[in-house]
């Protein structure tokens, strides 16, 4: 439209920032970006693996998770192969198994919620070597409980592996991360420093997972893909718990607020263990659609899930008292002109 | 070995830095980390295309040139696909043709510099899809006349790309740039900010090439691989052509340093159109083996080409006055201690 946007609520990026720590660190960096990154990542893969209580060898670092699934999806995905996931799940995982050549079968979400006793059954039925499930998921925000998934792993297909997609985990309740041993071959866990971290614009991510499969990733990937000043500034922020207990709380607060702020006009906040607020506008898709036009046009960049039902709803992401001001500002008209057809 | 080198002078960086203005635009950006980077790189490719008179659509940004090669490969270089290059050419080229499960044939130098004919040829003999060519060449820093390339395009076998990996062009005579029309479907072009530019642990690179092959990198390339910060410092960095010039004429006076500093121990300087000198030892392998051990043993870092005949030389790259004072100290201990065979 060319003009910036009154408020960046769309992508769910962190607009309370990194921590101060890791911009320093970064900062740092960029005079000293004449020199390569470490492409095994020592530093960063080490301070991972004293933070999760796993060794080096279980961490693999990449460009984001959008990165690490690309490489996953290449590791397993091959033509002929069979690849489960939730419609209307993460799109770029999609996009990469279209990209390396496996089949995808799609199992509807149920109640708002990704299934994965569906989804292990469907991967069952179509011999599946990888299942794609985020928890807490994207773009619903809604979570299943560790005790359901630790419970669902030995129905797991042999030879199937569940990417566990735990980009948005720090801002989960306890009850929604799983225990499960970084040795077990069943599943890989990836995590990034895009969301609490606040450092979308980095690209830095990571797995964890048997040294087994986490090897393989070396056998592919492009090993100076993380940068220099991201290893620094995410090396920074994992140091700086203060920080991300920030980010936690004020999210806490702008999830309460969107909530609160769209009830008056007909939208539910679904529950959500994310950065994020999934509303249900309460009619179909054209009206979900047509409310978030209303906001775009008015300055506030949101967006919605793509597949119906889950597509009845707008997605809002937890932005600074300044950004829910301009969110505030506009919703009363944006709903009456979306409403009214206009 | 537990201790800091003294001098980095073997991955070719350019220790004279980024450009202060290209060091200014990553600060900013890292305190903007947690917006994601534009997906498109749209501002940078928009400067590249008016910096190269070519369109937008000509050019396609990646994480380096590593992680454009990989993609490229991925695209071209299926299971049964033959690709070529020289032997003892970028070691990450053959990496993801190896990954990918193309067949490659390798063909010798001649004379130091690698030999396009014989490429072409052996492109033609196996039905090569691909042929990586750099030109300046690393490791041996050699360079082919740009008339010469211009021609032998005539030559290349129909449905063959030849990939002009110029990472080094900055530094190279202007008799060694072929004039290629960006629309010419037989070539595309590979460039970085990770030499002259100074930003190698920023992660960003181009290619440039017909559009129909760059369109194919958005299918399948990681869409938000080069960061935010990267993109900023790219920016600024194409904007500063004083800089470049200063790190050329410095580059060129290590150069020479280099050179004149090996030559009383024997050791001759090829010519370069780089940022680094090889240095051919005038022996075997286990000779120049023997010096750069010395070297690293002393707190040099250098690096040496991996295959004979190449592989009698050592390869230092050009660095700042201090980093060339460190290796003037060591180089005749070095020397007498290879010589002696301690």
């Amino acid at each position: 439209m060319g003009r910036l946007f009154d408020a960046r609520l769309g992508a769910n990026e962190s607009a309370f920032g990194p921590s101060p720590r890791a911009v320093a660190a970064m900062q740092a960096a960029a005079a000293d970006a004449w020199k390569y990154g470490d492409p095994t990542n020592h530093d960063l893969k080490t301070a991972l693996a004293a933070h999760h209580g796993v060794t080096p060898a279980h961490i693999t670092v990449g460009e984001g998770i959008d990165g690490l699934l690309g490489t996953l999806v290449r590791l397993l995905a091959e033509p002929g192969a069979s690849v489960v996931t939730s419609d209307g799940a993460y799109p770029t995982f999609n996009y990469h198994v279209a990209g390396f050549g496996a089949s995808l079968t799609k199992v509807p979400y149920r109640d708002d919620c990704e299934d994965l006793p569906a989804l292990i059954s469907a991967a069952r039925d179509s011999g599946a070597r990888l299942i794609y499930f985020a928890n807490p998921d994207n773009p619903m925000g809604t979570w299943a409980r560790a005790a359901d998934i630790e419970a669902a792993l030995d129905t797991l297909p042999s030879g199937c592996l569940l990417c566990l997609d735990e980009a948005y985990v720090e801002f989960a309740p306890s009850d929604a991360v799983p225990q499960i041993a970084a040795d077990d071959p069943r599943v890989i866990r990836m995590r990034t420093f895009s969301k609490a971290h606040g450092m979308a614009g980095a690209r830095v991510g990571y797995a964890i997972g048997a040294p087994g499969l986490i090897t393989s990733f070396d056998k592919v990937r492009n090993h100076f893909g993380v940068s220099r000043v991201a290893q620094a500034g995410a090396l920074a922020a994992l140091g700086d718990a203060d920080w991300l207990d920030h980010v936690r709380a004020a999210t806490a607060e702008a999830r309460a607020r969107i909530a609160a702020l769209a009830a008056p006009h007909g939208l539910v906040a679904l529950p959500s263990a994310t950065n994020f607020v999934t509303l249900d506008c309460g009619r179909d898709e054209a009206y979900a659609k047509a409310i978030l036009a209303q906001l775009v046009a008015r300055g506030i960049f949101v967006r919605m899930p793509f597949v119906a039902p889950q597509s009845r709803c707008i997605r809002v992401s937890a932005g600074r008292p300044a950004d829910l001001d301009a969110f505030a500002r506009v919703l009363p008209e944006a709903i009456a002109a979306a409403q009214s057809g206009a």
